[in-house]
């Protein structure tokens, strides 16, 4: 999406440890008609997919899930992020590592929300090892539900997780791939 | 919000320790086109405001503010939960109690997401005792933001906190209020 990798470029910064600092529109104030363009771009792309709901993380996912929810007439579930330990009985869970965060936690759907009727895109902001998405995958799975695809705002093509899950066969479309950057924002460069 | 109040009665739920969970539309799975609605009432309230910011708290306020914000024509900026103690001198901070989860943290937003130049609408989807919106506040306070009002989706009005900030001055919509409830969730009965 041209658009995006125009907007990462002009508002994005790059910090050490190869973060993507996009929080001027993503992730913690959010353009509402740029999510809503890529929200829209998303539906367009599972339009012949009979997606009958979304899963999404928390926090970041939730708004570009929202926005794509909005085309696709389908309901959102938000994964929580449980950092206690402790899992009861009525969740699916997964336990994930996060490669921003370096920390680890367990990923919970409850499993009235999800079940084997359901044909699932799974959403998300960012894309780097794919902790986070196969830790979806792993609920999704436990619940027998049909995982359809996996749509990400920016994937960050150079940490490979991407490409090892469609190496598995997952459908998995980002809407920017960052194939390389440094600290200077201005030598990002996309796949295309 | 008539539809608020019936949908809290259809599909909600009472728990022990005065837990209204609404989590199969409001804050798990997340029912798109209930809460543009929702969004859309929010916005009509404060259409005379001259808001041109919207400022929430991960995770589960997210949803309603971009619906409200898509009828505003105003960004989001969602405040962080920071448990780690540790604060950058380039956010405001104010540390919270959390009623619910029986935790404290701090609720951070980035410096250059909020100035003096704008008028907030706060927007959340609970309110208790009132000690996230007081967090907020004090974050707009800090910033030298104008703070418009705040718009709830669900009060429990016999926990107090909203009247508490009413009697302050401070402008508080509420979608719904609940003045009782039991675990039996039928009992439960809003303010008129």
């Amino acid at each position: 999406m041209k658009a995006l990798e125009d907007k990462i470029h002009k508002e994005g910064k790059v910090l050490p440890g190869n973060i993507l600092k996009v929080d001027c529109f993503l992730n913690h104030c959010i353009d509402v008609p740029f999510l809503m363009e890529m929200g829209k771009e998303i539906a367009e792309l599972y339009k012949e997919d009979n997606v009958n709901k979304i899963l999404t993380i928390e926090t970041s996912g939730i708004p570009i899930a929202f926005a794509a929810a909005q085309y696709m007439n389908v309901p959102v579930v938000f994964a929580k992020k449980n950092k206690s330990g402790n899992i009861s009985d009525d969740v699916y869970s997964s336990r994930v590592t996060s490669y921003t965060k370096k920390n680890v936690y367990d990923a919970i759907v409850s499993k009235e929300f999800l079940s084997s009727d359901d044909n699932v895109l799974i959403i998300d902001d960012f894309l780097a090892k794919g902790n986070a998405l196969t830790g979806l995958m792993d609920i999704i799975s436990q619940s027998g539900a049909t995982l359809i695809g996996c749509a990400i705002a920016i994937e960050k093509g150079f940490q490979g997780g991407g490409d090892e899950l469609r190496a598995k066969g997952i459908r998995v479309d980002s809407l920017a791939i960052v194939e390389e950057m440094t600290e200077d924002v201005f030598s990002l460069s996309f796949r295309r």
